[in-house]
């Protein structure tokens, strides 16, 4: 961490400012330049988490130097993580795509839906039992029901299922349907939310929020893994802006710039990005040509029936394109070009 | 709400979404451009709510043309909303200033600041117990012990309190002793935790989120309203943007706005939008000049020993200044704006 | 056009504004919803576009329902545009690498760049003459002397040659070297600028905005377009964001939604997007991946040597690593997904 | 300035850095944390100002500590810059409001508008003779014709006139008319036009960008003054965001930020940033009640006759309302408010 002091800063600012950083339990280093004095913070900065540091006089900027997240990082961890699912994985050269409806609706949609994206390649199945909606008038999910069926698209495929958990209330029965929990871009800094899942021992897809930046997604995987859970997966749906064209803005270059920045495993969800299905295929394709785990994306046989986001489900035969094209895809390798550049 | 039909729509495209849109409980009026159709939708939209009318063959784009929101809107109730906190009253012609630390500390400080606060004219006080913190390794809170200080500020200064609650687990506890319950931006769309503060009896201050649109802050106090509670306060606390002048972007005539479509009271929030102390008394002084109904904002005796937000505290000789300088404020009056307006 | 009327507003403001919107040669039709009536407006719009439809009593909103561009619209040329400069086909199916560096600076890089990236497979060369700079202590561009450079550059290779016109003043001496005419993000909407070169006679290479919009950046297309120029590319290098991961962010699946409006070619620059040199090969490939007609990548043999943005020049090797990878990648065709849609 | 070494960084990368860093003429120092290494660079930075100094081996981060502008900062100068343009006085103690049409249209309108303002209370008169404007297929201004109206409106009223340059080749035709040149929002980073009205001796009102930074901004007026002007005035007109209840977002806190970054007086464009009528007045009494040194809002007598933007133009018994309101109205002095910060 550093502190800027600005240019009218005095010696007697510079000398308070370091006496009361070291009171704070904070080693320091002074570099004076022609204008202003830089204060330099070495060593654990745990100490100095909560403190006024903008409060000290003549501190102009605080500067910080170091990732605030640690078990997520990279220099926790140098190699990428592999998360298991009843012996499906995902990371490292493993890739995923989960698929299925946005809301668990009618057992018939959902036994169809399973089956077809299992014959198309889909290696888990997703579906919404809680569903938070912007509105107190829509469907609000099926819950427990919703749970159940899920459960009976697993004993028919095989496949792992996915589903999104909302509250502290429900943490129990969707832990005893799931195999992976979701959490939505609304409770990414769900902080007490986070924490319970933390003490669970199922992986978690995090979905960043509305309009996070990565440094707070990292942070929210921290809140979990801070708790003991080591199988995050990072998933990316996209932030708002100005830009009205597609419902998010996804930037599918973070993929690599995440792979950087952590060991974590990181998937695309090109169906809360685009938010309308014709625009859905083309950002799947692309966040997996950038070098994303995974994918996880909302199909429905019969989208004008299906009880929420009916907007941006693909059909199966658009799925179906979509493996197909996937299949023959080279993903970008930051790693390689990493290798490519040092190794000349 | 109207659907636009693009260029290449066909009649028989036209017929089959008028067709749809009628067995989904919808009227429609067609009316032909040269370029394009456009479809309006008569009459009671819940029924469409739901649906994926982007399917439609040949639909470009569909148009909200009536707010989303009811209870809260000024169609439903005319004449603004006065919320009596008992009674301290706010909104309609009564202006409230709450003011208190972020974080409840130590008991010292909790009654200096409630005993410093009052002295200067603030009406409600609050304080913080339960802390929803960006990073798990930050202090989280004095939980109940922090509420049980705040009572005791109570007590002796006769100010009602507020407090924020972060967790469906947490009702019980901070109902037990707060007189205003405080939803924060990381929560504005926990929507779990809004439907069980509507079930509940006392007021509400609902922050905006970290990057909410204003109609989603009017829809989130819909959840709310939406299971009977009347009393929400709207809050605006700035939004995320580009620009790292102020921690968050406040658009202050957003409040004028604000008092167009809603008859509920509105404060402002200088501290968190401000982010720093310099530029916190400014800002509440602007937001009372828009027309505000009031104003949260942090005071702390001693921000270098404050365990959170330190930077943002006014000191009590500022708050003083503050409250002096509003004493001789006139604010804007949009009410009577628009009585010049029409009575010319 | 639609104007929707606000829920108080009487027989008497209806009629008013479709007696007003008559006046100014706009025919009406009227649909009276249950609680708002909505004002249709047919044919053509020209005459009302600078009329203030928000100030006619009873007014609530404006809606836009035709894109306020034509000749570079989908509507008036259904056939993707093909640009050929000197031989060199861009659009359509034809891809198109640009490489160079960001500034001319000396002769022996400007040649072992232009040799380096025709070798790679570059079919164009680019390199900036005159510089927009946000500071105006920085380098400004070799400007005349520049240019004869990249003349140069041309007959040694044989590439076309693009380079950046900041200023109505250097249209001549621009337009006597150039091949192609790149107009950059500050100047998207330099209006008077636009209209100069719609009157010439070579292809513009048109950058969107440090925060545009789709439909401004087809905007600026029409203004060059409505002097009589066809040949503009689109570019895309990203927008303004409060994320500060990359320079700007880019999302790529805008070459699909633009595919969908506009028949001009669509090209991508990842440098200026990902603005560190490490992430700019992975959003080239993603941009090919998202079906871009093709690159402008800046490239230099010596980054630190170079006058501006050596932070973001991929080094000749990196370059080359790039291409190879592009030479197996399948890019996403937007065009393909609809035959399989409406073909079934 | 100051690099982050990342934490892989070796004693060999520092040690090169440092060398590089020396040859490009900075002076350094060196702070070893436990993992990480800063280099903080001392001196005159404007050597570094065009060097990649993220190509360096083992940079991960570069900071910036010192302001980029000089000219205009507050360190250059201390005491409050005022304009004085024909006797009528900005800035300081001097407040100013400057009203007249969007456009120029009719002589009737314009000395309609001319003596209403003036009778009102406005100190300067405004209008625009050309026009920036999105659609190419709208009214561009009545050009020198419209210049003439603005002088003959300045002969009847004694109202020194402001009105936009756009373009290099109008620079002679504007300067002969006008008293101050404006600069608007499209133009702040037209890099060549800031340069020529540098070396002009009329003073310059200097808008925002569409989406530009308070730094951004900063540079664009040092671009003007590096040439040799010194009366540069900064408006703000707001900023682009995903709300979209006013046209633009615009936080008048930016007013007492500004005042601590620069000496130049800054006023507030409330037209522009609410762009609806009935949000304009409110807009421009808490750009005043911020503390800004003036106005500049746009009045018409008739708004369905504007050539543009007539959806914003006040109304003139709007403006009376509005000075009438101003006049009651204190400011917000935050320099008083460092006054009573360390005077105690």
């Amino acid at each position: 961490m550093i502190l800027v002091m600005n240019y009218k800063a005095s010696e007697n600012d510079i000398n308070k400012a370091v006496k009361q950083l070291e009171e704070w339990g904070a080693k320091t280093t002074i570099s004076k330049g022609e204008k202003k004095t830089v204060i330099g913070i070495i060593g654990d900065k745990k100490a100095l988490l909560s403190k006024p540091l903008n409060t000290l006089s003549g501190v102009e900027e605080v500067l910080e130097v170091s990732a605030p997240y640690k078990l997520a990082s990279k220099e926790f961890q140098e190699e990428r993580s592999i998360v298991d699912v009843n012996g499906v994985k995902l990371g490292g050269s493993h890739k995923c795509i989960i698929a299925g409806p946005c809301s668990v609706d009618t057992e018939e949609y959902v036994m169809q839906t399973a089956i077809a994206v299992k014959k198309a390649g889909a290696t888990m199945f997703r579906g919404g039992a809680f569903k938070p909606r912007t509105s107190p008038y829509t469907f609000q999910g099926l819950e427990e029901d919703g749970l159940k069926l899920l459960a009976q698209a697993r004993a028919e495929t095989g496949l792992p299922i996915v589903t999104e958990l909302m509250s502290e209330r429900d943490i129990d029965v969707v832990y005893k349907y799931t195999d992976v929990i979701q959490i939505g871009a609304r409770n990414m800094q769900n902080f007490p939310l986070l924490k319970e899942i933390g003490k669970l021992d199922k992986p978690v897809i995090l979905k960043n929020g509305i309009a996070s930046t990565v440094k707070e997604h990292l942070m929210s995987a921290e809140y979990i893994m801070s708790e003991g859970l080591k199988d995050v997966i990072l998933c990316l749906r996209g932030v708002r802006s100005y830009e009205t064209a597609m419902r998010n803005v996804l930037d599918v270059n973070l993929v690599p710039y995440l792979q950087k920045l952590t060991h974590l495993p990181i998937i695309v969800d090109p169906s809360h990005a685009a938010g309308k299905r014709e625009f859905v295929s083309s950002l799947g394709y692309v966040g997996m040509a950038a070098g994303a785990d995974g994918l996880i994306v909302e199909v429905h046989p019969n989208p004008s029936c299906a009880l929420s986001d009916g907007d941006q489900a693909l059909l199966p035969k658009d799925f179906d394109y979509l493996m197909d094209k996937l299949s023959k895809l080279e993903s970008w390798n930051q790693e390689e070009w990493y290798d490519m550049d040092t190794n000349k």
